[in-house]
């Protein structure tokens, strides 16, 4: 496939350019292989450059000799586009249609973009493992590294490497990954200093109607208790939903095989529904001018704040199980890549301070989602507004960074990133220059060469004039758990996100950038009046069309 | 009175305190005339320290040889109190009653309270009509100070100084004023100086069923108006209940009399179902742990974010008329001194910057509240959870102050003054220890000598140990209209408020706090790096039992 062959049109004259909140622009429309732009025309600025990847729906509407394409993207921004002439409006929307549903990873623009201040292979966080290993080894020698899955063989969606309890070898390992759907046999996460006791996560075992066991699954988890203690598993399913799962070959943990795990189930919404929810809350949110009634209505309605309370309860039991009770927990759902994840990565940073930092996070993201196997590419296909939805959308990352930005708001000091890096993180796992989001497992971007061929995002985050956008100015190392309250009166709507580009939160984002800097004054200050100047001051972001729009390119 | 009388048992040792968030405490029960003291046992600390005035509703549950007395506070406070001893118990409560309903003005703690930084006199806005002529004629001689109502004989809810049209003398003013409900004749309250329309308010034209005129007061509102120059009559009640007015002797300005203005209305909720909506959404916040659906079901039911949403859109709309129309606006309802005030209150917020700062907020609040008639003791003596609600308690101000703090959180720079202020402003209004919300109007507080025998707020709020409390770090000096957002999805809960006592924003406060340490660090550098040093640094808030429980001493 040539990207010529879907641009029918490639320039258009005299468009206008309509958008929420921003005055309509005139000028001349540009669509390449990756990009739409729009340039103005008395003054020749650049408008609107736009990864085609990011749009979600194309809408036309033609009437006379001129037509209105809107855009609805995937980060929940709406733009319209008034074409002169029928058919160039429809070559025109049928060009983005066709490029923004081009399917062949390797066709997309991370394997295309080259920006000049990074070198490929540079950022890409190669021993995850291993760094892991290293901090748990440094408590217990109860886990060790294990490369069963080097090849990938034995569970398609994990890393080639994860951490197995030391007391088990590869080829036990092995017969236990046949037990678990899709191969994903308990790892550990977290391993919590404090009290010693483990999280670890899986997908559901295999027990079927004809309640199958594994003595080699059965001992994996056996061994991580000693005589006399206990363990929790969680499951992300209602206790009626996991019965039934047994139906179709999968199944709990029975309580005879696993005498020392006692089972929690805790409903946690997923696939379909949630992304229905989402979109139902997106298009509440884009109403223009509801009654209060009406709006608080659809909000309710749409139930994401109590999937988010959900979320947030969950990873706290999890949390709690772990510090309080001195307990270890297992968490699983059905498949292990999506609601698990959630509660296993949101416990994390409810427990501990090292995944509050900037370089933890982005760790935790790493482990916990990408290398984890959270199939980005299926679940962040389209976004709330497309209408051609397949089966398996579903925005569980949304989620997971909605509940961050929740604790977050409650805790303004613990954490050392701000909204910014998570809104950089949608939209980088929507659609992205870089490569980091790219696949659903490392099997697939091993295949697709991604980390040989596109840019790490966060190589492009960590650059010192990118990265000082994300911090928290007024992070402090706090070293305590974070129990966030989930009481629905506590749970708020994420408004950066959902209203971004309907109400432009400017004054806030000043008021934020104003505190930043304020801390920078100070520092430099106590610097200055310390005799020493900054060796190295931070350059400035770069200005101009290289950062188009917004400011933001991360997600260009 | 004697106060002695209502107290019957002054001292109870061995009482258990409880309150929600925060450890219990055992310790001896004091009640004085004013105050409600418990000192915990071993330590001897003081734990409470509460005017007993902030009290709403006393609840007492007896059980076997002891029994609890649950007090719900004015500001939405819940506190326990296990007394042993049955009789005890109850003679605790009704000593509690009784002086919480003490209804004599002058036996209220403001009369009695001295504190020795603070001499009787100071602080109080004496000239605070006079003080608005002169700005007003800086830019104008269209108007002029009337001392029309001197002996408050024309208006009894009036100040004794206001301001008049200079066309119209004091004569046909007080014939206006008979037409007039409760005599409020047409004021100026802020005059635009960027295209020189005025701001007025007043109370209902009595027309009565008869369509009754008056002649002084249509040239009143004439004279305002050039020729050919409109105006608007923004009536704070549907063009229903304005109608129906007419059956009870008061109605509109009706076209054919007032020829140049066009009326408008714009329906605000007041009275009873404004403080049942209160009382809905206090009791919603306090429900323990409800369901996601349940919570924003009775957020919606409670309708409270309605009336915000209302208020700041007429607010709007007459800044509208005013600012980009350029038309003159009178506000009234029925009486003129409830929606009224909200309307007149937030309009001069949104358009002038002289209102946005600590002083001016205060001139502005004593000005549009305090002197305009507002019937703060009437409105504000009994809370959300009173059963033995009146017929006039309504939480007019309430809805103002959360007014004022959407702007305030949709212009984090705008507004020189922070939450804590508002909360402040609303502890005092409900239970104080000065004399400035006592009263319903300066005829009343003239007739108590509340000038003369109590000390004014104003004046320890603005101690600058106090003062800086009160500030909004971000603060600078913004000269535009700051135009608020009044889209549903805009408006939030007033969580400081509303959830102050259920989930303590402690981590918010410290953010808060460190931001205000930041600037302070940032200009204290500033002057030292000029070489100078602060010659009088900001005293430190005196800290012990002064400042009580909560370290805000404004609300003792």
């Amino acid at each position: 496939m040539e990207f010529s062959e879907l641009i029918k049109t490639a320039t258009v004259e005299d468009v206008l350019l309509s958008r929420p909140g921003v005055a309509a622009v005139r000028g001349t429309l540009c669509i390449t292989s990756h990009h739409l732009l729009l340039s103005s025309c008395p003054r020749g600025d650049l408008e609107l450059w736009l990864l085609i990847r990011n749009v979600d729906a194309v809408e036309k509407r033609v009437s006379g000799s001129s037509g209105t394409i809107t855009l609805r993207c995937k980060d929940l921004r709406v733009l319209q586009l008034e074409i002169p002439g029928t058919e160039r409006c429809l070559n025109v929307a049928s060009s983005i249609e066709a490029l923004s549903s081009v399917d062949s990873v390797m066709m997309l623009y991370p394997f295309f973009h080259r920006p000049p201040s990074l070198r490929l292979q540079q950022g890409w966080h190669l021993a995850v493992a291993e760094r892991h290993l290293q901090r748990v080894a440094a408590q217990t020698s109860q886990w060790r590294l294990s490369t069963v899955n080097g090849d990938f063989s034995a569970c398609p969606s994990y890393p080639r490497a994860v951490l197995v309890p030391a007391a088990v070898g590869d080829e036990a390992v092995a017969r236990a990954a046949r037990f678990r759907q899709g191969g994903r046999f308990p790892v550990l996460c977290y391993f919590h200093p404090k009290n010693g006791t483990a999280l670890l996560r899986s997908s559901q075992p295999l027990t079927g109607p004809n309640r199958r066991r594994c003595r080699e699954d059965e001992r994996l988890l056996g061994t991580i208790l000693d005589e006399g203690e206990r363990g929790f598993v969680i499951d992300t399913r209602s206790a009626q939903a996991a019965k039934q799962a047994r139906m179709g070959g999968g199944g709990t943990e029975p309580k005879s095989c696993y005498p020392q795990w006692r089972r929690l189930h805790r409903a946690l919404e997923r696939g379909r529904p949630l992304q229905e929810s989402f979109a139902r809350l997106a298009e509440a949110c884009g109403e223009p001018a509801p009654s209060m009634e009406r709006w608080l209505g659809r909000l309710e309605g749409s139930r994401w704040l109590s999937h988010v309370k959900a979320a947030l309860s969950t990873a706290c039991l999890a949390a709690q199980c772990l510090d309080r009770e001195g307990c270890s927990v297992l968490v699983h759902g059905a498949e292990g890549t999506d609601t698990t994840l959630l509660v296993t990565a949101l416990a994390q940073l409810i427990l501990d301070p090292a995944c509050r930092t900037l370089e933890g996070f982005q760790e935790l993201l790493e482990r916990e989602w990408i290398q984890a196997g959270h199939p980005f590419q299926l679940r962040c296909a389209r976004s709330a507004s497309s209408h051609a939805r397949g089966k398996q959308e579903a925005p569980v990352f949304l989620l997971f960074l909605d509940c961050v930005w929740q604790l977050s708001r409650q805790f303004p000091f613990s954490l050392e990133f701000g909204e910014q890096l998570l809104l950089t993180l949608l939209d980088n796992a929507y659609a992205s220059a870089y490569g980091t989001f790219l696949c659903n497992n490392e099997k697939e971007r091993s295949l697709c060469k991604v980390r040989e061929s596109t840019h790490s995002l966060w190589a492009w985050l960590n650059q010192p004039e990118e990265r000082h956008k994300y911090l928290n100015p007024l992070y402090s190392h706090n070293p305590l758990v974070i129990w966030p309250s989930v009481e629905p009166q506590s749970i708020q709507l994420w408004q950066g996100f959902f209203l971004r580009w309907i109400r432009p939160s400017q004054h806030l984002d000043e008021a934020w950038v104003e505190i930043q800097r304020l801390v920078q004054g100070k520092n430099s200050s106590l610097q200055e009046s310390a005799g020493k100047r900054l060796s190295q001051p931070l350059p400035e972001p770069p200005a101009g069309t290289e950062n188009g729009e917004t400011g933001k390119a991360g997600t260009r």
